[in-house]
């Protein structure tokens, strides 16, 4: 690591719980909050420049290849969410993001989640080398 | 319209009602149905000729130009709906598919949903003619 | 109509589109427009003073009761969108909310929908009147 | 576990890969397998005597409390899959149940995944004890 290594990049976003996030148990669907992480993580990954706009032009997809996903506290219809992620780790091919949900101005996770990517030049479905300089521009917990 | 035309091609699909399928409201949240009727649409596509395996190599694909759904009662938890729809029309470049959604052995609509598809080369999203078989091979209310 | 009559509520959100918008047609898919749709109608809604906070207690819901929805052209991932929803129309027991979407900046319609809701109280699934200020209130294209 | 324990309780689901399974890098969205996996749970649920019919008037639901999922090989439009899942271990006031997703008559997993459940009385959200005759029912890996 670079002695001018950043901190790890991070992005939060907002959800308002919509009638379509929740089910009849009252509280939002398990799947909802991974429609929310993805879009926290969309974001997340373009301000590490892959941007959605390139990425149907040039077939080269960051493509979840494990979740681990912690439900704590359900969320309800109408709470305002803040989902917050961050670049966690560099693994050889994958790099992995952590992801929490809270209510906006609240300090306790309601889930906490973590995804490991891969960079996916599709059609062809083959794993690509995550670019050289990641390790070098970032603080991460990468494994050598 | 030939004499040797068949009735028009229709399907019925059966869905349980899931979680996922529900809102806190504790019915079916009204998006839900239309998943369950694109199941019923693709199949009855199927039998009309339009095979999904197909359709990712050729990239001609029958897209939805319009949808017309009135939600007359709602569908619960655990409910097991049957999804029934025929080819209605036949109308210059569209056609029109009619479905209904029901309970197991009820008589009563839940749902009725009218939608006009169109024949669409991708990625170009070029709209295509008919099959000019079409007309002959069902009898539908087809407008010349 | 009074003559003090505000103009139709209307309101805009802003929709990025996601991988999960999309399908293998390359664009969005049909069914997550009104996924959009809803957060649009849902503010919508709010500023008419109907609040999400408030209806899981009250269990009055604002339920759609028909969707009519034509797909123009297609979105494509990462584009960004706007959804407009604004009041239509006042019909009984019934009211119609108009909406497009459109690329940022942009004038032409992708999507136009129209929605006619009814007030249902829950779990009964009971309709009740609309509020009798709003025909006062709001300059819609009012049925008596 | 009592000599008269039966194997643990498994169930296999059938889909076929839908439109809006997938997304514009050509497969099977990431999401979409934990709503397929959901069906199977469901079905698996109800041979174990949870009925979806009961759950919304008992107010008594089996509830996602951690979810792990591989993915491991995509699946594309039209492919016929296999959901099959099975009570894997009794913990505590937890259960945990595993699933595989294959094609059709193929023994390569497309997907992994453990999906660990508590039953919670909604809507106070309050976690129950496992019924006290699981763990002398069923051969699973149980922990004391």
């Amino acid at each position: 690591m670079s002695k001018a290594a950043s901190p790890a990049p991070e992005f939060t976003t907002h959800e308002e719980v919509m009638f379509f996030d929740t089910d009849v148990g009252g509280v939002v669907h398990n799947i909802a909050y991974l429609r929310m992480i993805e879009t926290c993580r969309t974001k997340l990954a373009a301000t590490m420049g892959m941007k959605l706009s390139d990425m149907a032009e040039t077939g080269l997809f960051p493509v979840v290849v494990r979740t681990e996903i912690d439900y704590r506290r359900p969320a309800k219809l109408g709470d305002e969410l803040e989902i917050h992620g961050r670049l966690e780790q560099l693994n050889g091919v994958k790099f992995w993001c952590a992801f929490t949900v809270r209510r906006k101005g609240d300090t306790e996770n309601l889930i906490t989640c973590r995804q490991a990517l891969a960079m996916v030049q599709m059609p062809e479905g083959r794993p690509q080398r995550l670019p050289a300089d990641w390790k070098d521009r970032w603080t991460t917990d990468s494994k050598s």
